[in-house]
């Protein structure tokens, strides 16, 4: 344990990809780990990017990981896909990219998928972000895919948010929800050159105040310029405000994670009957 | 106790509006009065109704009672304001409402804010629709405004959800929203009349499968048809599941309520300054 967090503070990628899947799974100390580890955190970038499948919110990640890369500073990339319960998309992206990222060690990509209802994916999401933080990542990517309170919870978790859209009449239905809206620190157009970018830029103006950009992902198009909005609105000090709601998740998570699944089941099963009362069952499970 | 609990169950409206409030407040004795309660609930038809503001979704509720009522059954409402702290919103549509179903005691309406961040919206949600149940209401309707994270949770407290939407330009990009298609049963285009509702109603095809309804609130046209295709999506039976997931709801709820919100200020701003780390706090508030 204390070799895997000497590990990890170096910035060895083996030590990361041990503790990232040590603490992803709660196994036995993972905590001592992050305890060791929290101290040495607070100095990342950390940033959130989503945007619904087909956006090119992939492609701009990669474009941003380029830009960081050669600014000479290093970049940890959490990759969550909660819409896929075996992982099957984030893990072949992450294939991908990581062929391309291969022989850098100045870049470090992890995914995760769709945790069980007891367990909470935004808590995961926030120790891996702590995990590279301490582990001297200089910017943390937060990677999600499309809408709900998962994206809304990691969102709390970065510093800082993009939301990726692209033009197109589906994608106006499809794409752009008020809820990931509303999460945005930085809106981006990606797909820029398509037709119809101008008219999505008009609709969104009229819809919110957020800075919007326009990006062509595929050509580097707009990259430098995102990343800088990105540090423009980036609230390094949320500190104590965010913390508080942290902890009450936290905890709240904690304990649901408590709570035995063959126990829910079968006192479900007699709520459903009106066998006996919900209310009565809290209690319980309280004392 | 014994008094309020009999006048809920005789439908008595002043014993129900007390109840409401005492729930509502979790003031002592709500959970005593939601045990007595609960053995006489399972029988109303809970109906979740979503929407933008602007939609129309308010005066779509008022056809649907009016319709309800004509049948010859009671309705229960319960409106939903979220992003309104201080109510204004809904208790003004409330007095409208109240004022046109003064005089009829089969129906009951009553409004609900945003509660805070260490109580749950849709727990007490649900605890005012069983309430309602219990009271004989035959239909129960669970009106909630925008998207987010409470309006899933509530859409879960329903036997089946109509999504509200409206034709037109800035309502594709600001009141439409996947995250709320997702939890659509039923998706109602209102506003018919309006230019753009076929090349809406084509664009929700291509995005999803869900049964989409035209209708003209204003003239009550497409209402029937409406709670027909409520009534044919209802599942009564999806119980043991929903009563699993709302158990741990009830139970994370009921624990989150218990911290000392000074003690977490404190403790989030110890963690912000990397005095403490979060870890060790949680460990020390589950002793």
């Amino acid at each position: 344990m204390s070799e895997l967090d000497q590990g990890v503070l170096a910035g060895d990628p083996r030590a990361i990809a041990r503790a990232a899947t040590l603490v992803e799974n709660r196994a036995d100390g993972w905590q001592q780990l992050m305890r060791k580890l929290f101290p040495h955190t607070g100095r990342a970038l950390v940033v959130g990017i989503t945007g619904a499948p087909g956006s090119g919110k992939s492609t701009l990640v990669d474009q941003v990981i380029r830009h960081v890369r050669e600014e000479g500073k290093s970049v940890g990339v959490i990759a969550v896909d909660p819409s896929s319960p075996f992982t099957g998309g984030a893990i072949l992206g992450d294939r991908i990219r990581m062929a391309q990222h291969h022989e850098d060690k100045g870049v470090f990509i992890r995914s995760m998928a769709t945790r069980g209802t007891l367990g909470g994916l935004a808590a995961a999401a926030l120790d891996l972000v702590l995990l590279f933080d301490a582990s001297g990542r200089d910017v943390v990517l937060v990677e999600t895919v499309g809408v709900g309170q998962d994206e809304v919870d990691i969102a709390r978790v970065a510093g800082v948010t993009a939301v990726v859209v692209v033009p197109g009449m589906g994608d106006d239905v499809q794409a752009i929800k008020a809820g990931i809206l509303e999460i945005a620190d930085v809106l981006v157009i990606n797909k820029a050159d398509h037709p119809g970018a101008e008219k999505l830029e008009r609709e969104l103006h009229a819809a919110t105040a957020t800075p919007i950009l326009q990006t062509v992902a595929t050509e580097g198009r707009g990259v430098a310029e995102l990343l800088q909005a990105l540090r423009d609105k980036y609230r390094a000090d949320r500190s104590a405000r965010h913390w508080e709601q942290r902890l009450i998740e936290m905890y709240r998570d904690r304990l649901a994670g408590r709570l035995d699944p063959g126990a829910v089941a079968a006192a479900a099963e007699q709520v459903a009957q009106r066998k006996r009362d919900p209310y009565s069952i809290i209690e319980e499970w309280l004392h």
